[in-house]
């Protein structure tokens, strides 16, 4: 199907995606008198004397900003903020539809990371939490650390985190579905942009034997020459064996393959030379690493992608809705990787895997009420504990 | 009727008076393939070829932002970005219901003239217009004129020239209605705030015979000692006569009495002291300078005040929703005083004043199309001279 066409068609038929609907009548005089002047006034001095009640007098317990530069739209590239609204849209939809948050898509005009921070901190009083998104790497790893540090309100770049957290529930579905420990997995992640890094840590983090990262010149191990600040890091916690290669000769040996860059780069030779039933994820869009059926072909054990056209979507509208529902509700303001495995594990379990049906669809209730509650149990517990 | 209370039982029962509303469908995989990835692809791909486009292709040509550092809330004063949420919110609505417009609430935390400039500047490509709102004087008067000169899209203080528009249609009326002549008329307006002086350029610009701003110093004159930028700046434009005195005798005299500062300052005798029948527009939230029986009394001709709950209210919410309105669709940017004049006649002309019933009601529609008709009037008499 045609969905460039049609969604072009779609696009301009309603011009845009999103509008502002009044929860009040405002169909008389009265009316008016008290969603506005004078009646407000009263609303405005109650929050003047403590601002917290902004979260039951206005939207803002409900309201999330999504927050892009258009650096990194998709797997497009640097289309700039005009061209990111349409995600940032398609996003403020999915907020509400599965999560019923109001999430207000500001597409900003820089790109300087000092800008970016600022602007967060300018719109705090106005949003109860902030989803970055689509802001490229490496900056949106110091943007985002900046922010989880001095915004009080919780921060998540999508990109990084939601991607992160979707790939772990993913390989914990394939677990399930074939009797393996997380422990025992050897990955490999080509693409170390936001989300390949991202993946990496929390994947450290899950306990997985090992993880190697790859990018356009080949595996990243400690010491490797011309790295920026990220990877010298992430080479630090990553690729013990300090194994040096591409991504053929990284693969031997490997258990996952994790795809976050390029389509068509992952042959059935590749996927030969991995350990045996190997678990196959090509996220890249819209192309994948490889098409599903190559790919079991050549032995893969089960095969995800990041297209919602083909089975075993591994997409981030799983996460993010539920997630800032529950930090919303539960009231929690950092994303610890704790939280993300917590999530992880949570969208995981609200199905039983099966190998064409690896993850529940974004239409699975159960996903966003499942990380609501588990956010609340968290929360209580920490609270009993304090 | 206690405003105060209702408003505030309403604000705690709905949490907020606007919310996000989807503009398509998304209760299949396919609604998700178009309205998101990867359909949505080739969306974000015609606006990074042609930025003009997101005026077509994304909600942007209906969208606009209400910023405010909530510095000059109603006549409260600075409580701070939260506290600014409901009025903000409140304009929202107003904005929908009467002008299918779609205005986002963003109250920002800080009050520094180049940080409100930044964060319009880092929002331009997202809008396609701002409305300023509840930011103190003198700083609104500088973060106007960068703007102004600054953004590509159309820019608006509602405080100064909202305000300025009204009141002017409020003194056409009064003229219809007495059979008097705009530039047979003396004013003097009590407040040279943001809306004080907004009104007097206004007034000005309009060919009134003199205007006399009085702040709580007295009589602005030019020379006056001490007065900030504005002032001085005002001053030179404004009180002919160089008159030095308090607001009672600066009323002797006077057609017409505006009050925009604080409330019950306007006696019965200094009416008397102003020429006979005057024009009172009584204009202090949520206290009127005076109350209109008084004023009456005392031989005013019309009275009019801010209130929604006495008659003759003076208000800007006949303005803004209309005036975005027709910047947005004629394509206007920049809301020069010819514009002002034109919306001021275009809203006064919208009824046949009475004196119990001077101004047209927020719910009369021919508000709005009036204004936007002469926008686009405006607009094409340009095109053709061009």
């Amino acid at each position: 199907m045609d969905y460039s066409k049609k969604s072009l068609e779609l696009h301009r038929k309603t011009r845009g995606k999103i509008e502002i609907k009044s929860k009040v009548s405002l169909k008389t005089k009265n009316d008016l008198s008290l969603a506005y002047t004078p009646g407000v006034a009263a609303v405005c001095m109650e929050i003047g004397r403590d601002r917290q009640l902004s979260y039951t007098l206005t939207n803002r317990a409900s309201q999330v900003a999504i927050v892009s530069d258009g650096t990194a739209i998709l797997g497009l590239g640097d289309l700039g903020p005009e061209a990111a609204m349409p995600v940032m849209e398609g996003k403020a939809i999915i907020f509400k539809e599965f999560a019923d948050i109001d999430a207000i898509p500001l597409c900003i005009n820089s790109t300087e990371v000092e800008d970016i921070v600022k602007f967060c901190k300018l719109i705090e009083p106005s949003f109860a939490g902030i989803n970055l998104e689509d802001i490229a790497a490496p900056r949106c790893f110091e943007i985002l650390e900046r922010l989880e540090r001095e915004l009080s309100i919780p921060v998540f770049h999508d990109d990084q985190d939601g991607t992160a957290i979707i790939t772990l529930a993913a390989i914990i579905n394939a677990c399930r579905l074939f009797d393996r420990k997380l422990n025992d997995l050897h990955v490999v992640i080509n693409g170390a942009g936001a989300a390949g890094i991202a993946i990496a840590k929390l994947l450290i983090h899950a306990g997985l034997k090992e993880v190697v990262l790859v990018d356009t010149k080949g595996a990243i191990y400690s010491g490797r020459p011309e790295m920026n600040r990220i990877k010298q890091g992430i080479a630090e916690k990553t690729n013990r064996a300090k194994y040096q290669g591409d991504l053929k000769s990284s693969l031997i040996g490997a258990d996952v393959f994790i795809g976050v860059s390029r389509g068509n780069i992952l042959t059935e030779e590749m996927i030969k030379g991995m350990n045996d039933a190997p678990f196959i994820f090509a996220m890249a869009n819209p192309e994948p690493e490889i098409m599903p059926d190559r790919a079991y072909k050549a032995g893969a054990a089960v095969v995800g992608t990041g297209r919602s056209d083909l089975p075993n979507q591994v997409n981030n509208a799983l996460v993010f809705p539920g997630l800032f529902k529950g930090l919303l509700k539960s009231g929690i303001t950092e994303v610890t990787p704790e939280i993300k495995m917590a999530v992880a594990f949570s969208i995981a379990h609200s199905i039983e895997p099966t190998r064409d049906s690896l993850m529940p669809t974004a239409f699975n209730k159960q996903v966003v009420t499942g990380i609501v509650d588990v956010l609340s149990g968290i929360q209580a517990k920490k609270a009993t504990a304090e």
